[in-house]
């Protein structure tokens, strides 16, 4: 385990659990909700692999593997619907930025 | 600690969470997403609520009183959201049934 | 997805991630704890692991396949470390048994 | 809601979450294990408590003064028992550290 990786991971996955929550909360507040359902439904599922997986990667966890694949499947699909919204919601461009970002860190965590 | 009463709060914490993940989901797939809004909000804090007093409970935490209490509190504020909706949503009176249980649960275990 | 199947994954999460927790506190009461510091570890993250799919399931998460996999790999080092001690420890033996019902759960899940 | 108050807590609770998944892996791993079953406990529902609290922070729910609460007292327990071993043990003196840090933080949001 390479200290710096891991804790480059950890910042990447906090950064996006925070960006996923506001995402989610200003998603419910929008005029077109109808076109958000989507971001809302990923957005919850990072959110809780970006926690479960910083969390594992804190205590040392040889799960963290594994965690940091689930971790980057999340953040992926997540990142993949907030791009559709990131013109118009500026929330939706910073989470998918935020998901990209963590994405790359988990998959350095993989291999 | 009557374990009794701590094992149906672990129970009440539980079914609360199922049926406040699964309104959630359910909402979100709504034609009338628009007047979902707060139920979508207020499922999300009372499943982590839940979770997180469960979890609790399950391990003897003396923090317990004190996350039954929040517990309660988030369990109403559901409650009264999907009872609205409640005519109208099957998931969401399974939901405020749910919730009206788990705060009952939970009050017993704050006094 | 067969609903059948998810239900009874999401019970075997739920009984495991109960008995993880109780383990975990047990383990930290026991006189021999210097033996039990494997336990406590893993434990620890297989609670979180069950919660987590728990919780992905209940919502109906596309996410749960992967979620499942990574749960029965928790459940199955959880369960070869509590075994050691089923003897000696009945926490640790109905923990392993927990364990061994929600790897074979998941593992339903992800084929 | 003060946004830079809510920014500092959010901060203070995660730099807690991640002392507190360190100190109880540490403390796992300490000779002294027989000393450590208290901190081992009180760090895993502090842990608990900030991962909750910052999660309802970063979305803006109106629950989380009455989070931050519960997180102030789950601080104030961990900081109490880490501060018996801080000379001995590094994590346990920063872990101590960051718990007084965020029991501040969490303070400064509930009046």
């Amino acid at each position: 385990m390479n200290p710096q990786l891991i804790q480059e991971c950890i910042d990447a996955c906090l950064a996006c659990l925070a960006a996923c929550e506001h995402c989610a909360s200003a998603c419910l507040d929008e005029p077109d909700i109808d076109m958000m359902r989507g971001c809302i439904r990923l957005d919850r599922d990072c959110a809780d692999a970006c926690a479960f997986t910083a969390r594992l990667l804190m205590r040392g966890s040889a799960l963290h593997p594994r965690a940091c694949a689930l971790c980057a499947e999340a953040c992926a699909a997540c990142a993949e619907e907030c791009e559709k919204h990131a013109a118009h919601h500026d929330h939706c461009r910073r989470c998918a930025e935020a998901c990209r970002a963590c994405e790359a860190a988990c998959r350095r965590l993989v291999a």
